[in-house]
């Protein structure tokens, strides 16, 4: 059936981020993005797709959701490539509700290790960001400042899936550092001009919760963050690179952590 | 002076592989990236500039690159924007000669750590990893395979001028594998289902000369890589995602090799 009007208009206005905040739903497009939803139990509402289009892959992947009961709805081609944001949609897209996770999370003592993101305006990095945090073992990701908006569709693109995955919040620094204090988490901030490495604070750590925080690239973390900051570390480097880029940073330290752990266990 | 149509046309011919190729120029945008050529040594023939469009920042460059008698040419800023890739020129734009690395740099001594990338086909990606690579100590970059090419506009952006600080090879995978043999370069190779962390591997590396192979994130490397590559080994990470990034993949092993190299100095 050929998709009205106005389910066109409604999916497009997705692709803004005034769109999402309204409908409170984002686009995820691709088989391999698709996959991941499913495995973390995700119910688009409703997946389009386009039967032409389908690889055997995402054939297996339709049939996955539709023995869950997930709305689909068939549609041609064309108006496929008119829903979607990127060339990318390999025959599927699925409109998602926007999970939306409270700061006050935070006080759960199961959040043991937090990333913390502050100004990173990067849709690529804060993606990357993402999926590392859920390949090391933390459990909340939360996004301060002028961050990336999580549900933007390269963010979840770049996150493969990860934003699936995790809870993300979206909070002012203030906000967050006043519920980690509360929380009794040790925030600990990245810093070039820090003289400790994180392997060497670690041990003092085991058994405290962590907030990792971590700045953008040009400017590095707000002076709010880091005066607030339990310890400043430092990633070493040669001196031929003036800083690392903010994913690789976040990626090496959240690895650390996860490997100190794995340690302790083994 | 207005440029002239077929300056312009010869520029312009440099965003696409071809045109690099045949006139072996590529070009570098921006000031972050100019800054970090000016720091390199790069001499670019020419270097454009439209004064109405120069931050404070940019002056400072401009005036730098005039001391070093780079040839500067002034055009206006609608003729800049005819020959930028971006919208990020910010008044500064060099035409530079493509550097080339042949491979047979791997026979020399004080090429001790070497990251050989194959079939990575995302400029982000390529980009990213010589920027660490140049962070991480790391003295030559070989691209094997599909791999995206060193100098096209989003490969050179996203090293933030590390292009310009450490030697870049293209090769045949085959061919390099047979030079790194020759020259008694132990080959190390990602794999997902290895069991081994490069952390214990290190040890015994000590004096080796060292060829740490990253493959592409869907295929991981090829059959013949992992055949020849003397040891194999992962990342560990949560099962909640497939893989990581192949570019945080390869920062991580690269910044455990610099951080085994420090730790032995001190």
């Amino acid at each position: 059936l050929p998709i009205t009007r106005a389910e066109l208009k409604k999916v497009k206005a997705l692709h803004t981020r005034k769109g999402r905040r309204s409908q409170g739903r984002f686009v995820a497009e691709g088989v391999r993005l698709l996959e991941e939803a499913y495995r973390f139990g995700i119910n688009p509402a409703p997946l389009y797709y386009s039967p032409d289009r389908l690889s055997p892959r995402a054939e297996t992947l339709l049939g996955r959701f539709r023995a869950r009961k997930t709305a689909l709805e068939r549609v041609s081609p064309g108006d496929l490539s008119r829903l979607a944001s990127a060339e990318t949609s390999q025959g599927l897209l699925a409109v998602c509700p926007t999970p939306t996770t409270a700061l006050t999370e935070l006080h759960r003592p199961a959040m043991r290790n937090i990333l913390l993101c502050e100004n990173l305006s990067d849709p690529g990095n804060v993606g990357t960001l993402i999926r590392s945090a859920l390949a090391f073992g933390f459990d909340l990701v939360i996004l301060c400042g002028r961050c990336a908006e999580p549900f933007s569709p390269k963010v979840v693109r770049s996150s493969v899936g990860a934003v699936f995955g995790l809870p993300i919040a979206v909070a002012a620094t203030d906000e967050a550092l006043g519920l980690t204090d509360r929380s009794g988490i040790v925030v600990v901030a990245t810093d070039l001009a820090a003289r400790t490495d994180l392997g060497q604070l670690l041990p003092s750590l085991e058994k405290r919760r962590l907030a990792l925080a971590i700045g953008s690239e040009a400017d590095g973390l707000s002076q709010t963050v880091l005066e607030r900051a339990r310890s400043r570390v430092r990633i070493r480097h040669s001196g031929k690179v003036e800083s690392l880029n903010s994913a690789m940073a976040g990626s090496i330290l959240m690895q650390a952590c996860y490997d100190s752990r794995i340690r302790r266990k083994t």
